[in-house]
């Protein structure tokens, strides 16, 4: 175990990425202290009875007073009121960072709050489940993935090298983006499908000829994989669309061009150009599973119940 | 293990169905012989190497004579000339299966040249994994899935229940529905998903301002649990789409229909809509593991690497 990083970290909010950062934290003694605040009276019990933090507060100002890292694990839309309430607390010298899946409306919400003699370095972490909530959180959650770190202009490098360690400290890899990049980036990588996974099994689940019961069913033929991240946190995700709305609808646009294009194959019996298009997408996965980012287990490595 | 139900069965095409057929046929003892036959030499050397089955013959109609059960396990498109091969050598009382994932075009193509005296019964299992070929099988593939049997009008009952008992005793669920009603629930729970994924995978690999290096890295976002159905085997999905045409489309136009509501509800910020879909769309999710279709545990139950 190495030195801490940081004296003393607060996070704001106690959902999964929080929970998460609690355990991994923890576990490479990367803070002398972790504070904690939630919205929900529920969600602050629920994590003093599971001991997640050092100290549970009851304001988000509280939890941040004296803090050397502000951690801002809210949603997306949820980012101004927060910071407005922790504003006038902050210590000279802290740094304030949050984990939201959008970074040019975070940025646009959190930096005119942010303090003279406070650092601000925007983060996002690319890893997730389908569960919520402060009991979902496990210390591994970080372990090989990415955390894209998306420094605002003119900041000093010092308090970006630290959360830099302190990413790294929690089993993730850091990379550097500006803003837009990372907004363009996610709508492809994230954004975009899981508003096609919800879609999906939306119209699943409006099907009147087809009852919900036979797709649950037989749901192992492809169905399935979508409902995971159709399972994602409802308002987390409402945020990301209405605050990453031009590259969202922009590759949705692409999406649908797409989609007509082997629908009009499907429809004219154009065999050649179908498979062309799925031999081309087989090789994606590959470059997947080599980049060490899923596995090549059968089935994502799904335990086989029998 | 109980007595074997069929004395020999011969497995037409050795991909990733037909192998796992083989081992679990053999976990079960439900065979006294399995004999098997693939197009490619290549496949056929594999499949001997491997000690896949019994006998494996160099022609189709070699491996199906004196066969009690035949199953063909060909792409949906190739099944019309692999029976007009086998048809003269069948036995009388022997029967004839299938496990295209299309039934009504199955049924037309390969109905026609069943000898008098034989019989046929289609089926469809609901498994699969994104690996083909002998190698991929595995004995545990049709654990607590799902096998679709769909009688043909008329057929006799007694070769429909044999078939059930080697569906059970390979470890899968059996039910029955009639050809079109299975063709609908299919593009439902897996012919649209896998057009969808692999619509999806296309989009991101054709983006420019993305490279593929960045779409890759950072798949773990939500995009690679796309991949996985969009690196299945090419031909036979080719097939798929040609030969359920109707329905698919049916459900892609849905689903295109759907989509466009929500990029609305995106383009004019109307946040209660976005909520109250997501919201519905996590219930299916649970339905499904409470269906024991699939796990609970997070991300799929994928080991994490660290």
């Amino acid at each position: 175990m190495s030195a801490p990083i940081y004296n003393r970290i607060a996070l704001i909010g106690l959902g999964l990425i929080a929970s998460s950062m609690a355990h991994a934290i923890r576990r490479g003694g990367l803070a002398s202290e972790i504070t904690g605040y939630a919205r929900s009276a529920e969600t602050r019990d629920t994590a003093r009875r599971i001991n997640l933090c050092d100290r549970v507060c009851d304001t988000a100002a509280e939890a941040a007073q004296d803090a050397d890292l502000v951690v801002l694990c809210v949603p997306v839309g949820a980012m101004d009121a927060v910071m407005a309430d922790i504003a006038p607390v902050l210590k000279p010298g802290a740094t304030v960072s949050d984990v939201g899946s959008v970074k040019r409306h975070v940025i646009d919400a959190v930096q005119p709050h942010i303090p003279e003699g406070v650092h601000f370095v925007p983060a996002h972490p690319l890893a997730g489940t389908e569960h919520s909530g402060p009991e979902a959180g496990f210390a591994e959650l970080y372990d090989n993935r990415w955390c894209l770190l998306v420094p605002v202009e003119g900041s000093d490098r010092a308090p970006v090298d630290r959360l830099r360690q302190l990413w790294e400290g929690m089993g993730a890899n850091v990379d550097e983006m500006d803003a837009d990049h990372h907004d363009l980036v996610l709508a492809v990588t994230s954004h975009a499908p899981h508003l096609i996974a919800y879609t999906m099994v939306g119209v699943a689940d409006d099907l009147r000829r087809v009852t919900d019961s036979e797709v649950i069913k037989y749901s192992a033929a492809g169905f399935r994989d979508f409902t995971r991240i159709a399972a994602s946190d409802p308002t987390m995700w409402r945020d990301v669309f209405l605050t990453n709305k031009d590259a969202t609808l922009e590759i949705l646009g692409r999406f649908t061009e797409e989609l007509f294009a082997l629908q009009r194959a499907i429809r004219t019996g154009d065999g050649e150009h179908l498979h062309q298009y799925f031999t081309r997408t087989r090789a994606i996965r590959r470059g997947i599973i080599e980049a060490g980012q899923d596995t090549a287990a059968p089935n994502f490595g799904r335990e086989t119940k029998s």
